[in-house]
This record gives structure tokens, sequence and C-alpha cells, in this order.
């Protein structure tokens, strides 16, 4: 039957003890939509998008948490991340965010993943605020996580 | 018409300058929703919340990421806040998240608002991978966004 | 003859180099008392106990801490933790808080066990503060440290 | 009669909303000492304390702590701290420290005046502890509080 | 006399208490310049600058950096920064960075405008030094300084 | 023909997948010179030098900024460091600073080894900021660098 591995018997969070398990490459492919006004995309497109600056800014967020992932997550491990990558795709009803992390780690890295994708979102969700008041997160989520030997 | 106020006329990101700005009181709700499994859900009600440390562990994540936005977001200005609430609501298809952050400030909290309501998601969703490997976080959305004079 | 390790001979401070030392796997436990007056200790158990969200509090306030322990502690490495651990028990005269942690690394692990008990210990009393303007945190020790081959 | 502020009816932890209070002139005084064996206290006066690099370090650390409590300390608010002092006194039973924090602002700096005087106790540990396997952090108090109109 | 503001009569290091002084409007403009070989220059104008990742890179590590200020610089305050801006200029012997920070505070923030320039120096010498192994960061310093009434 | 190693073909910024690289032993030295009136020497020499604490100071705030580099430029990797080392020589003309960092890692500490020597420059800048307004940090750069087997 399924537990919840971060609780004890008492109902106690804690983090998992990953000692005993093998070190072993783990990659970890997250995503998030930041869903928007068609003329938010029209106007990412036309300002923003050509030089670039917006897309970099929200690339360098999500970057730099998911290397943050243990100070944010409390019960996430300090891993040695060896790659994190952020891509767009810019679509007709909003922005695709994807974030893949590797690692060689006792645990894997899907929370670096989630964090990465979803702090990249709300990033270009500040920058296009002024012009949209009604955007959306939506669809975070571990698209595929895959590991092995080192 | 509408621009991004985050980039200037040669699409370089930049901070918006407050300081023209008055002091004003300000407050903003965000909200997300982990959507996940309803054996997830029972696994919830049955081993974690009667005893409370799962949501606690949430809120404390989701308190102390709306601290930090601006070290998270990097557009976004550090500002004292005055208070940030993190509510859950477990329902059938999910845990709904609401943030509350309130400051006396020159610019808005919806960035802090959305942050500490995305990261108590995620969280939440650290605590439960173990037993759902469907999860997502959807809706991420301000629900709620005022000022008034102080 | 004792020394300080990390000071040169210019009474300089450094950091020791742990490149020549073997990784092992190490535990160290410290522990703290927050001694409180016993009407706290009452109103610990009716209103904050029972349903958990105080000690939680606490507990990721600790775990968090000890996994930032480089960053507080000016002289100590980043080291990849296994395992924290933070518990605590309520005894007459106030509650113990032990902290245990567990790393395979190349030196130990004692100043993230005391950071982590000694911030679960302050954190503690930050939620008491408004009830008990008396406390006082004593005892902040390493209670037992080991080390075997990984 | 006596009630816990930072926990709600329903037993959930919450950062007070110090939105409604006035901001005061604010200053805390807390005190910290680290328990060691004469012959560490001679070690200390003898290579470390002349030439000052050991209180130094453990100065830096104190202040640095105490301009991040509201990232250690899950309830606290993100002050504006006008100053922080960290003075230590060496006594036959071992070195007391006593840290000084001062603010204009809604809520008071003993989380913070206590979080400096602990962690430049912990650092002080750190250096001394290749030398003295017993010693304690003892007394963590705070010792004067006061307010007054800016 | 000329004196170190932040040593007391003892030579022991001090945050400077700014309690007493007014809150003014101040900008402080630094400047930092990567010498870089004129085949980098090159490589710059011929791959990165015209899609603008590198220098938006750049420019959020110096922006992430002035707000971070206090927690690098030991005796700084943190302070409520109203905008952090940082520009470059293609050189031919180099990139010049300018950064132009302003707040309404108690203290000055020179260096936070120092720490925004050098940390963007820094970031774009990261993203080159594949191509150039010579590369120096030179001319670090305040360009100007001012305060009026707020 | 060289190229930007941290940029792809679309011009997109990314951290270097550093998976595939052997773990081997890392050292780097780099060096920042502060340049100041002779008059601030004289004061550093008389006041701050003989007691210690300005150099403590800028020595620890050199360290910290070394183990923070990843934090601070963005498309760094978190390494765990075994040593940080930070040398001031009092010159006719300034302070020289050199950082030496140690690692065993899959990519090189030369990042570190800037960060922790610029960081201490500009720490010692403000502490003489109030005596001397014509300082500039100068020099920057890696002076050695080496690997081997481990």
């Amino acid at each position: 039957m399924k537990k919840l591995s971060h609780v004890n018997k008492k109902g106690e969070a804690r983090m998992v003890d990953v000692g005993p398990k093998p070190v072993v490459a783990r990659e970890a492919v997250a995503e998030a939509m930041l869903v928007c006004a068609a003329s938010t995309i029209r106007l990412l497109k036309k300002d923003a998008l050509p030089k670039g600056d917006v897309l970099a800014v929200a690339r360098v967020a999500g970057i730099q948490a998911a290397k943050q992932t243990a100070a944010l997550i409390p019960l996430c491990h300090v891993l040695p991340l060896d790659a994190v990558g952020v891509e767009f795709t810019v679509k007709p009803r909003g922005v695709k965010v994807v974030c893949t992390v590797r690692t060689q780690a006792r645990t894997g890295v899907e929370m670096e993943a989630l964090t990465g994708a979803t702090v990249a979102a709300l990033a270009l969700y500040d920058m296009c605020k002024a012009a949209d008041k009604n955007m959306r997160v939506e669809g975070v989520r571990v698209a595929t996580k895959k590991k092995s030997a080192c």
C-alpha cells in the first residue's frame, strides 16, 4: 500500500535518508504553461522576443531557482546539479516552459525541474503583468524522468 | 496601447523605478491547486492531515518563499511584508492553496502571493510524490488585489 | 599540544583544506533545550501541540538551517546532507530539541546538527514569546558523533 | 489569559499582521555564553585573540545572521536593521557574546538579537572545536528590550 | 582627521548606526570594465549580442547581486532599492558595465552599485572564459553619487 | 575556432552539462587590487591592521562569497569546495587580495576564486570609503589554475 515517504509513523515530517541509495545519473524534465491573452502573445512577439531579454531573464530565473530548490522545498536534499536548461515555446494561448535538470546523485531531481519551470513561468508573468491582468500558470508537471548507471 | 513595463525601448530588461510612487497599503491574494488522485486525498486525510505536519511544512515553505520573492523573480523589488498567510482546502480532486500577502510599499505584492502559493503547492507535491506520480499544479493566478491609503 | 585548526600561524582565519581527507559516512546528533515557564508548557500542550503546527514549523526551521550551515558559519564547508531530522520532547521545564544529521563527506557535521537544533529552538522561542518573556535556550551541545566507511 | 500569537484558532501557524502597528524605534540586546575548558580559554588568549581574527570572524557571523533572521525563523518579518553589534567578553569559564540590534519598524528585534548572539557563539564553537570536544552554548536569552518614538 | 567609520576605538568592526540619519533619496552609479581580446569582442558581436542572451544574463546577475549586497558585504545595511539598472557598452578593448541604483533610505547605495557592476562583469567573464583566458576586470569605481530630499 | 560555451546555436544561455566530465582535483588562484590613497594605507596600518578586524571581515566576506558563487553567477555549478583562502598584502598603492579555491569536481573553480577576491576587495572598500572617496578595484584576474587526478 502507498505511503507518504516524507512523514514518519507519528505524522512528523522528515527528510528521507538517502545515504543507503546508490549514486546514479538522473534526469528530470518538467513543464509549465503561462496562459495569457492573444494580445500579450502579440506584444511579446513584437517588443520582447526579437531582442531576447524577456526570455533570457525568465531563463536565468528558472536556472537559479532550480539550483536553490533545497532552500525552497523544505524536505529536499542539496544536490550537485550537472546541468539545468530552460526552454520556451511561444504558443497561440501562452508560453510553454520546459526545464531539464541532470545530476549524479542519490535521489532524483523532479523537484528541481518543477521549481525551475515554475519560477521561469512566474518571472515571465512578472514581466507581462502590466499588460495582462488575467494570466495563469497551468499544467505544472513532470514530463519525463529517467536514471542510468554513472 | 499596452506595453511591457519591464522592458525599455531597446528591449532591455529593467526594474521599474518605484521611487516616485507613493507608499500605500496593499494586499494580494493568489491561489494554486495541487491536482492529485483520489487515493492521494484519502492518504492525506488518513496519515497526514490529522497530525498536521504535512500542511504545516507546506505553509512554512510558502511563507518563506513569499519573503524571498525578490531573490527568485529577477525584476521584483525587496518589499517589507507586513503579513503572509497560506491556507489549504482539501477538495475531491486536489488541495487548493491560497496565499495572502500584505505590505505598505510603493509597489504591489501579487508576485509575492503567487510565489507563496506556488512554492507551497510544490512543497505539498514533494511530500506526496512517492505515492502519486501524476500530480499537477494548476490554476496559479491572482484572485484579488487591492490597495488603500496607509 | 592542542591548536586551533581554523587559524594559521599568523592568526588568520582559514577554512581547513579537507581535500586530502577520505569520504566517510558521518553522523552527528546535537541537542538544545528551550527552557520556559510551566504555564507555557501548559499552553503548548493545550493550543499548539495537538494540532502540530508549532512543532512542525520549528522542525522545518531546524532542517532548513542545517542545510544552510555553510552560509551561516563562515569557515564551514558546503556538505551534501543525506538526512536531517529534528525531534522534540516536551519536558516539565521546557522543550528539548534533538537534531540528527548524516552525510558522506570529507568532514563532519556537528556544526550542521548544532545549527539545526539551535535554530529549531529559536523558532519555538519566537512562537511562544508573546506568552513568556523569560525563556532561555540552554544546553546546546553535541550529544554523539560517529563515522564509518561508506 | 495568555495566548500564542503565532497560531490561529485552528492551530495553524501564521505571521502576525504588523500592518496596523506604528513604526517605533526599537532595540533588543541578547546574550549567549560559549562554555569551554580553561585550556581553551588559554589557547584563545595565546593564539587567537591578540591578532583578532577569531573574534572578528564570529562577529561577522553574528552580524550577517542577524540580518538574515527572517530567512531562518519562519514567522519573522524582514526588518530594515539600523545597526547590529556583537561584543565578546572572555571569562574564566567561557566567552560571553552580547548582540545589540536596532531598528525603526512595526515589530521588535529580539529574534534578530538572539539569532546574532547564537550564531556568533556557534561560529566560535566551530573555530575551537578541534581543541575542545565538550563545549556548550548556554544562557541564550534576551537581556533588554526597549522602544521609543522615532 | 579622517577615520574608518566601520571600526570602533578598539579596532572592532561594526555596522554604523544609521538610525539618527534622515531618509533621503539617493542614487549611486558605479562602473566596471571587462577587458578582453579583440577576438572576444568579435565573437560577442557575432554570436551573442544580436540575440541578446549573454548581456541579459549578465544584467540579471548584476541586478540580483545589487539586491543581495547586504548578504555579501558584511557591514552593509539591508536597503529597499527603488531601482537597479545595468547597462553595457561594447568598446574596442572590452565591455563597459554601468550599474545605477536608487533608494530612499538612511544610508547610500554605492556598495550596491559597485556590487551590481562587478557581479555583472564577472558573469560576462564566466560566459566568455572558454574563448579567452586572459580577461581582467578593471576600473571598478563609483562614477557619481547624489542625494536629495524625498 | 573559438566559441562561447555558455550559448547554444540559437544564442540562448545554458549551463554547460558537466555530467560527462571526470571528477578531478582543481585549484584556482585569483587576485584583485584595491587601489587607494597613501593616506588610506597609513590609516589602515595605524588603526585597523594591528588589531586585525578589518582584514578579517574582508576575509570572511571573500570566503562566504566564494561558497555562494553559484547563486551569484547564473550559469555556474554548485561545487563542493574543499578549501577557500583569502590573503591580503598591503602595498604602497593599495591592498592586494589573493583568493585560492580548491575542489574535487567536474568543472573548475576560477569563478569561485574571482568572486572571492572581488567581494573581499569590495568589503575592504566598504570599510575604507568614509576616509577615501577615490578608491578603485583593479586587476581582477585569474593568476593560476591547475588540475590533477584525485
